[in-house]
């Protein structure tokens, strides 16, 4: 079976590399006029794969959003996962998981790939313990044909800062993390490896050298939206990975709902967007 | 009604101050001749809280081994969280959440405060994407009376390399991260504030130096055992927080299960060595 690098590959290249976040938010579940229950987020998650149909790649389920209901939000996490490979498309649940050894271990079982607990196709991670610590899941993800992303770069101010920061060699904590990614792909063979990595949509010109490190990973590169890249900007800033790039809307898409037809033809100007600007970037 | 801090130094007084672990991974569902499912799970932490009774201050549900399970396994969480409420103890959920803004909110809905989606009294948090991103978890804690305990310092070398790269200013990643929940909590006034610090027992004496800049924080000292630190090194390494460190145990106490009269006598060692090394540190 293939993996999800090619699998997504594939998909990038029938539907578009456009990947959508389901964010079932306080504030959009209210905008859509759904209960703030587990209820009203199936609805809405309901309503959002509807539209999302056969023509998107990957969804990106924001798993703070599940959880902020309890256990009861967590089961709506799951069936969104199930419709989303119903409809042939690939799943990524943004948990930002990271312990240490067993615990990771726990949280490998837990999301990486579709026997797991909650059975996504790949999932975010976190790494303030360290890359080394996320080796259960990373091995997991590689031995069930999933995908972990690390968080490498992400555009808030305070993240910046520390992940700025220089070890002794003088590389800074991106960087490190971003050639310990490469070197786990790498050993693994040609190709592009099991473990992606998260860099902000807003990567600033001077940070894209980052993207020189991570020559075998599939970028995750969410904050697409108004309040933060246009597409183009994607196309120009991350030239050098776009042909291994998802590039992610959430709220800019799904503020147009809870009408199907607005929802859907936003979906298709971003969907259409991305792949314009994959295709003349790449 | 009291804060965590409060609570805890109160319940540390009449109970000790031992923070018990519950960790339902694989490995101890095996030994201890359980089916490793929701139902096994649900024994397990029965059998524990059970021998923890009305004796232990904190107990600490390490969420990976629930999630492992997917949503029947968050269901026990929140089950054990209830447990551990109805025993009269605080519960601490080893989460390590981490994400932005209102990512962020979502996972502060989910754990901060007994009104949140698994309704624990505190949770940890992890830091990759900066202290600032963390604050709507610290700030739904804070108006709540939960806690947030920040990972600041693991034991594993891989994470050390990470915390000890260095800011512009010469402060490690560590020390930065340290230092901006301390004006944190001084910023809420006086005494132990709601934001703690994961700090590995396993502390080198050089490394000793960051419980000074956490000044007003509960420190988590997780990894007692006999894979990890003893009680007396907790109490020579961590003799500068003293009477704010929970010291954490898991497999050393777990181990003994099932019977309870094995586990409850492993218990009793463990908190009365807490207790007399607190004691004597302080």
């Amino acid at each position: 079976m293939p993996d999800f690098a090619e699998r997504f590959l594939a998909l990038a290249a029938a539907r578009s590399p456009l990947c959508l976040g389901l964010d079932p938010s306080v504030e959009l579940l209210r905008a859509w006029g759904l209960p703030d229950t587990a209820e009203g987020v199936r609805r809405f998650c309901g309503t959002v794969l509807e539209a999302a149909g056969e023509r998107i790649a990957v969804v990106k389920p924001q798993s703070g959003f599940f959880e902020r209901l309890g256990p009861a939000g967590m089961a709506e996490l799951a069936w969104a996962v199930g419709q989303v490979r119903a409809q042939g498309a690939l799943s990524l649940v943004d948990a930002k998981r990271g312990d240490v050894a067993g615990t990771m271990a726990g949280y490998a079982a837990g999301f990486a790939g579709p026997d797991s607990g909650f059975g996504g196709d790949a999932v975010t991670v976190s790494a303030y313990l360290g890359f080394d610590a996320l080796r259960p899941v990373l091995d997991r993800a590689a031995a069930a044909g999933a995908a972990v992303f690390v968080v490498v770069h992400s555009s808030n101010l305070d993240g910046r800062a520390l992940q700025s920061a220089r070890h002794p060699d003088g590389r800074t904590v991106s960087e490190a993390l971003a050639d310990q990614i490469t070197a786990y792909n790498s050993a693994r063979g040609a190709g592009v490896g099991p473990v992606g990595a998260v860099v902000g949509a807003t990567l600033r010109p001077t940070d894209a050298t980052i993207l020189d490190r991570l020559p075998a990973s599939l970028i995750l590169a969410p904050g697409v939206g108004p309040q933060g890249a246009s597409l183009a900007d994607v196309g120009v800033r991350f030239r050098r990975a776009l042909s291994r790039t998802l590039p992610s809307v959430s709220r800019a898409v799904l503020q147009y709902g809870p009408d199907p037809a607005a929802l859907r033809d936003a979906l298709d100007r971003y969907r259409d967007t991305a792949w314009a600007a994959v295709t003349a970037g790449g």
